[in-house]
């Protein structure tokens, strides 16, 4: 940064590179929104008013906001590799994320955090990173890497890794687990984000004692008051997974607006690419008669604020020129988007050209060993057996208890009743572990479904009528090194490659979204009665949430926190 | 900090030392007030709510507010060493300030800033510290100690100290002064004050450019308004010398309060003991109409925010139980005091003992080579002279063009036209340089005024009527060892030893109030007629404030920013 020159620029004795003139300064600083020429040099806002400038841009009466900012995202959720995300969410007005890429780390641990920070390097869309807190999700978890709490302090050296993310083992914090304190202390002095769903009263103020002083989990009203109260900043989600801001923006004031911010936690391509981003929140929030002012700084100051971040977040001399001009400030439709003074998207389209990350290290990460047909069989040992009873977009699970069909002593898919085999295989090491079990409720009448993306270790999950079906499914993925694959006669009809890690695809938001509805229309096709049966299918080993989950270690059920056998 | 313990206690599993109950807990971050009972263990707030304690304390009603902190104090104001000032403001809620040791550090340099580290250990006051920006003040300045930006850079790798104190040389800033952005930059990333009276348009905004982020120069309601737009934080002084609040209140609206702090800048001893310092702030912002909750936030959560102060400035898990107790939330009178749970004021007198910090290195910073009645002769070449004239309550001085009354080919005081004779000793490194001129405005009759307080170098300055009485008083001080002193007819009638840097007494402030009182009686007997001529004489060396200056290299045009004769 030439500071003299800036000075001189600021000072008005030698013109700005750009002046932008004729726009409506939303001030997020002063509360104000008002007419004002904005003087940008090098890529900063050297000042408001009388400039001249090289190049004059006509704003014609737009809305100058700050660039907005999501306070919680999991890149990997939208399927996009770092340059494509950033194409598709720009153009809406976004110029930061505070991303925390816990998917990337359990596939990869260290080395996934840095792949988004150098995926990231040139991008218009700034990615700071919260270091994940929790890789292993749990000690039933075969991720493919895990992160220490020496390699937390290691990786938050870096320049634009703020904090600990979302420290979801709140049961572990607020019960003094020392390997959890000793990573919320290896963040000592730094943000760090927490994840309570409904946690209240005493369990809530222990947790804040323990560290995490954010929260973006919470669903009702009365508890994001009480989050409030007790210290947290509020992440208020609306992504596509969770709608929580009707429910919650009552709880915002003029007192406390500084506390709150918007986030998205996970954003799905169709969603990106139909509904937007952070301009559909400010839209929406405004039309729940949020004040649009409160509205713009929630998507702007507040974030740099809670994260520490100086020069983002604003309009004013020092700043950096990161902007979202929008028509007016009901509808929040975003025209043009400047980064560091630079346009990078107009009228919905990136402007901007990413080219592919240096990734090659991220697309050989499936080691499976000795997959056969014999892999999925499950022996039945007499009598019942327990089966995952998933729900319609839930992410909970049940434990039901069934009579199975079998076949020469073995458990097989009884479709007439629901009753289908799933298996979730160890896909990094090679372990050669396989979890075979009962899933009822995807309703498939044949054929199968497999994916690579399975929360949190992302293994491989497969669920399906036919052991040849279930084992071409997962062969397809696997050829693929990552991706959804609906098969059925043996036969792939439609997949997805996600060979980034098994987690994101290399192609653009429309390409992958397209993919997304082709795969659900194959999988409704073989009878899945699933809205979402992809997004069912990745949280079926998630073994932190109840009731039972499928890892490669077998059955778990959560609230015994147990590995227990299929049969009963 | 034992965090398993804290964390069982906040779980309620264990009882908490100290239960706070049947008070109204002002909540500064969710901008509520309501009844609740407070955990502290270990001096933190560990959870609201239904918490068994060792000890319950009955707070009858009361409302509890953060410890109150004041955004910016010069502390050698108050006259009082680092204990006594916290003896005197600790009973009125202030549980931190933020302390910008611009005397000690032009006395001392680095060393005067450590002082003030040192000697606030273990205080119930928590004095954070701000690295002066600008000593020496001028190049016309023969101080103590200097501040190279090295040495800023050193000093700020200690645990307290914040950030860069008041960028006095805006002019530097603003022009890109190489030496300025050095110091600037030497804290980076840090909090910045600045100091800009009247500062506007382009030149503010290459002023933020640079780096300084606040303000608390404001007197008029456009300029602060101006200020917030361009990204200052706004600290609303009201102090000894100062009253702002009235004229910028009305600059505050709930969208951009969070940018609003309270600062006292300076405080003298009277008014410390009789009104008292912030409770005395908030009462008149209240009075102002100001909402009780946004001003209660302005003198904690915002400064807190402002200097990137965790776990300060609120009551919420995790945060430093430092509370005010206050009947209500109109006049703000402050019945208990507590630090890190600690009881420590109570009814306006402090629970606490001070015990005498170790300051024997800066009780001997007198050295003044040579002075003799010769040293304070003023040659006369003829013609007319400058002499300063002073105003009542102004820091601005004027030049005007007198004729001499002399004797002998010297100029001497004449007491009927009100023209005195005024002397500025250096007095740190025996130089000899002793600065002879001509003030008006001070009106004494006989007599003569010294004092060890002169901004910024703090040589020492001396004003009065006949050569045996400037000789008197400057030997009066240099015996003190620094304080101010009142002499006629070559006696003391009147002392106020400040043996500490030459700035601060080692006397509780009932006392140093009292002598003050004295001293300036003493000046008023002596025919003195300005309402504070200690003030006054303090400001008589300032070269860097228009007019016409006294220093010991003699008189400074600040306008032409260059010495000038006596004769002209």
């Amino acid at each position: 940064m030439n500071l003299p020159e800036l000075l001189k620029v600021a000072r008005g004795e030698q013109p700005a590179e750009k002046v932008f003139v004729n726009g409506q300064v939303v001030n997020v600083l002063s509360g104000e929104v008002y007419s004002a020429n904005v003087a940008v040099h090098a890529g900063l806002v050297v000042g408001l008013g009388d400039y001249q400038g090289w190049e004059v841009i006509d704003l014609q009466g737009r809305y100058l906001l700050p660039g907005l900012m999501d306070a919680h995202v999991h890149l990997e959720s939208s399927l996009l590799d770092v340059p494509e995300f950033a194409r598709a969410v720009v153009p809406h007005g976004t110029t930061a994320v505070i991303a925390d890429p816990h998917e990337l780390a359990n596939v990869m641990g260290l080395a996934g955090v840095r792949y988004l920070l150098e995926a990231a390097e040139g991008l218009p869309l700034e990615v700071f990173v919260m270091v994940p807190s929790c890789v292993p999700a749990s000690p039933f978890d075969d991720p493919g890497g895990t992160l220490t709490e020496e390699e937390i302090h290691t990786i938050l050296q870096e320049e634009k890794v703020l904090g600990l993310a979302e420290m979801m083992n709140f049961p572990g914090a607020i019960g003094g687990d020392p390997e959890v304190l000793a990573k919320l202390e290896a963040a000592a002095g730094r943000p760090k984000d927490g994840h309570a769903p409904l946690v209240s009263g005493k369990e809530l103020q222990a947790y804040l004692v323990a560290g995490p002083d954010s929260d973006h989990e919470a669903t009702q009203l009365a508890e994001a008051q009480e989050k409030v109260r007790a210290g947290m900043y509020l992440f208020l989600r609306e992504g596509s997974a969770s709608h929580n801001l009707a429910a919650l923006l009552p709880a915002v004031t003029p007192h406390n607006a500084r506390r709150f911010c918007f986030a998205c936690d996970d954003l799905q391509p169709a969603d990106l690419l139909h509904a937007g981003h952070l301009d559909r929140i400010l839209r929406k929030a405004v039309r729940l008669d949020l004040d649009p002012i409160l509205a713009v700084q929630m998507a702007t100051l507040n974030v740099a604020e809670r994260f520490g971040l100086r020069r983002y977040g604003a309009i004013a001399p020092g700043y950096w020129a990161d902007f979202a001009l929008v028509e007016n400030l009901n509808d929040f439709l975003v025209r043009q988007v400047y980064k560091r003074g630079q346009l990078v998207a107009e009228n919905g389209e990136p402007r901007f050209e990413a080219p592919p990350p240096n990734n090659a290290h991220l697309r050989r990460t499936f080691h499976v060993a000795g997959l056969t047909l014999e892999s999925f069989r499950l022996p039945w040992k007499g009598g019942n057996c327990r089966a995952i009873e998933v729900l319609p977009r839930q992410i909970l699970t049940r434990e039901v208890i069934v009579q199975p069909r079998t076949e020469g002593g073995y458990v097989v898919s009884d479709p007439t009743r629901d009753l289908l085999k799933a298996a979730v295989i160890e896909r990094h090491r090679g372990t050669g572990l396989v979890g075979v079990g009962l899933v009822r409720g995807f309703g498939l009448k044949r054929g199968a479904l497999a994916s690579s993306v399975g929360h949190d270790s992302h293994n491989l999950t497969v669920v399906g009528v036919t052991d040849e079906d279930l084992w071409a499914a997962a062969q397809a993925v696997i050829e693929m090194n990552g991706g959804w694959a609906v098969v059925t006669w043996g036969e792939v009809v439609a997949c997805l490659p996600l060979p980034i890690a098994g987690l994101m695809s290399d192609q653009p938001v429309g390409v992958v979204a397209r993919q997304v509805g082709q795969l659900q229309e194959a999988a409704w096709t073989l009878g899945c009665t699933l809205p979402e049966p992809f997004m069912t299918l990745s949280f079926l080993s998630l073994a932190v949430i109840p009731e039972l989950r499928l890892t490669p270690r077998g059955l778990v059920d959560v609230q015994k926190f147990a590995l227990v056998e299929v049969g009963c």
